[in-house]
């Protein structure tokens, strides 16, 4: 079925990696293609931390989705021939169970009651959707930023079910650098006094949000991006007078237009909670080195991409992801790609991104590598 | 003299660059060693956004200052030889002139009455305190981040009083990625609600000036010193129940361990004005072209010591600054170093550091390339 988004309801309580249980828990996802008859063409994508299931329109609900580009007929995940689905993360707000949802005991919302998040979970709930769809061998686990995360952490914990990985501007573990910064996001939206411990009404901590998104924005992009765009344009027009810190330059709008644009899109405690989830995981967790853990895992077609002006998860841990994987006697197959959009280049530089999934689904591996 | 803080009273008001008079400012400064008979052989040193003129220890004030490894006698600007002076800049708060000080019309605070503040200002504060002491020609005007471009807007509005130029870690001009943070800086602090637009009581806006302290500390160091120091290290102990969201990474302990330390030393006014000061430099508006703006100046001696791992000033900055003087015809040595700990290199790499600028300040202009 090609469809808007559909649910997958748990038969029984979830326990959660570091304790916790859901009673229940949902997972949205989205599908777009058909499955064959062998059952063996499906595609799973785990997402960023913030977009939906929604990766590309459909003829049921045509609205753009946040990876129109690259999924979709005749598109590098080309649907005439893969099974695509995409799962909306455990813990967020677009249909699956997270901290915004009503708990059934108590009729109200978990808020800070939810359990630790991690990854590994969020993996599990992706898992979950391929089991009721009656899938017992994919294609392939795509994932870019914590999508590449969760679908290592997918990897790790059934290690028989992906036949290839495909991992994006990701890494093997949050690097105190990240960390650091999604810290500080979380501590921004934690001291706006409308937070109120997570018991908001409405909106909640609107500025913490902006905040936070402002400073996402700063980490997801490149400043020879900026130059580039904005360089030291002003804003045209009067200045306020007054107000001596009023926005003066170009990039200062920009970054207020985003800002503006995600609060009230993206309920602040599914923020903190997955935000704290991604700095948790670490892949060597599931083994007794992280070499172990890559040997443990079936799949031996692996493509890792990354972005050499990426911020967040820099160049070094692609190598490094590269590195780890040709060592446990893997296909890896690394493309470095010049993109100046920073770590948000898979969302946006699709120039660059298309061939590269485009040869790696049409199996053209031979001429992969020459794509960068 | 050598002494510890003294003053320079303007003898009448102060124009700024962008208009608003101030009434007889203060500058403070210090100095180490003496002026020799020519009066020739004087170092004005500018410092970056926070430090006060107390660059270093001396007999009348034996703290530790903030360059200590630098200045000093038998140190590389060897006060044995040169005499060194470091003032704290129009618009700080440790003794000069600025929105926390008193203004002596209306007896209170200048706080947003005090005028926008450029870095041509803070130069005109330096050139104020060289004239009282009776200085014409410098030896060297030196300067590190924030210095640096005060550094270059001295030399454009007094083209003939250095012989050389010291500029370290900065640019031509403030790019559009450090303005984003600094400009996330700034929200940090005025959204708080203890700012109350600039009219607090005591230390004012603690959790704004926290937020932007740590902000500051991921921009002035670098990912990768970090993954040495840090990694995945946790806070050793028992993790306090009930905060899904209580600091769990040696990392985040760190920054708030900074944090704290900086807030209540540093007055938030004060921090707005200087940070809005260096966005709004641009060396390009000191002539028709920047290579004009270059020419004007009469230093030939000039030396751009770099960081490969600047995350705020990038290294293309320094190779930019390196051609904007060589192409105006100067004597210019670039020095790249290698040095993992981004931005705050020059005040905590001194391995690196002190062998550059001993060259520099002992003539070795032969060798100071090799430095690298």
């Amino acid at each position: 079925m090609n469809s808007a988004r559909q649910y997958h309801r748990f038969p029984a309580t979830l326990t959660l990696r570091r304790g916790g249980v859901l009673e229940r828990p949902t997972i949205a996802y989205e599908t777009w293609g058909r499955l064959n008859a062998r059952r063996d063409n499906a595609v799973l994508i785990f997402t960023g931390l913030s977009p939906s299931a929604h990766a590309a329109s459909s003829p049921v609900d045509p609205s753009t989705g946040w990876w129109e580009e690259i999924v979709g007929p005749c598109r590098p995940i080309d649907t005439n021939r893969y099974f695509v689905i995409c799962v909306n993360s455990l813990g967020s707000c677009f249909g699956s169970t997270g901290p915004a949802s009503i708990e059934p005991k108590t009729n109200e919302a978990y808020r800070l009651t939810f359990p630790v998040l991690t990854l590994e979970d969020v993996a599990v709930g992706g898992k979950a959707v391929v089991d009721a769809l009656g899938i017992e061998s994919l294609h392939s686990v795509v994932g870019p930023s914590m999508g590449g995360m969760t679908a290592l952490a997918f990897a790790a914990q059934f290690p028989d079910t992906a036949r290839s990985l495909v991992l994006i501007s990701t890494g093997l573990r949050s690097l105190p650098h990240a960390i650091s910064l999604r810290s500080l996001q979380r501590e921004m939206i934690r001291r706006d006094p409308d937070w109120r411990d997570g018991r908001y009404a409405g909106d909640g901590p609107v500025t913490g949000m902006r905040l936070a998104r402002k400073l996402g924005m700063i980490t997801y992009r490149s400043g020879k991006e900026w130059e580039q765009r904005f360089g030291r344009e002003r804003i045209p027009g009067e200045r306020p007078t007054g107000d001596p810190f009023a926005p003066e330059f170009e990039i200062e709008s920009y970054l207020e237009h985003h800002a503006q644009k995600f609060t009230g899109s993206f309920d602040a405690n599914c923020y903190l909670y997955l935000s704290r989830a991604s700095d948790l995981f670490d892949f060597a967790e599931h083994g007794v080195t992280m070499q172990a853990a890559a040997r443990r895992i079936q799949a031996d077609r692996i493509l890792v991409v990354g972005v050499e002006s990426d911020f967040l998860f820099r160049i070094e841990q692609q190598r490094e992801l590269a590195d780890v994987f040709t060592a446990a006697g893997k296909r890896v197959t690394l493309v470095e790609l010049d993109s100046i959009q920073g770590h948000d280049s898979f969302l946006v530089d699709m120039d660059r991104f298309r061939p590269v999934l485009s040869r790696f689904f049409n199996g053209d591996w031979s001429t992969l590598a020459a794509t960068a």
